[in-house]
């Protein structure tokens, strides 16, 4: 289960910004993948939380949360998630970016003062 | 002119992640007012880029760059903003999570090495 937008977190934390454009090859390939990678991330150390959109032109943002830098590294080049990056430089993005912040403060909609 | 992804930047700088949840009204004018703001924040001092998706079932992000949080606190008060922003707890968002993080480095697609 996902929950959007992610949970109220303790700042400060990490953001993994990734915006993609996705080519037309390979849908089903792609989304098994994208699918198995929400759910593998959820099981690493450090995993705060994760928000997704794709709209139908093929743009995508994908923002993670992680409680270190430590943790960002790790999951990087943990074997299943080193095997669908490589899949998605060679098939899956027409383009990426990718950019690792410090969160330093937060709020939402539940937050706000009347 | 939108870019997707938005460009390569040079870290530091400063990233908005919003994700809201669209309701269902007043399509019309939500369309305009987003707009209207994308058109607005690029000419906003320290300005950078943006990025922005939302997907059928409402989930949106978008996520904005920033040189300095002066500049995003200044586009925060800018009066044409304040109003989209109150309407946007009024009627168009049922519900948003706003994120302000330091982006400490980047790579796309176009720098990978062979």
């Amino acid at each position: 289960m996902t929950t959007f937008p992610a949970p109220a977190l303790e700042p400060p934390y990490y953001a993994v910004i990734f915006a993609s454009v996705r080519t037309t090859t390979d849908d089903a390939g792609y989304h098994a993948m994208a699918e198995r990678m929400v759910e593998l991330a959820r099981q690493q150390p450090g995993f705060l939380g994760v928000e997704s959109v794709r709209d139908s032109s093929g743009s995508g943002l994908t923002v993670s949360y992680w409680q270190t830098l430590d943790a960002i590294a790790a999951w990087r080049r943990h074997a299943e998630h080193a095997i669908a990056q490589r899949e998605g430089k060679r098939q899956w993005y027409a383009a990426f970016r990718l950019r690792i912040a410090r969160v330093e403060r937060e709020y939402g909609s539940e937050d706000i003062r009347p």
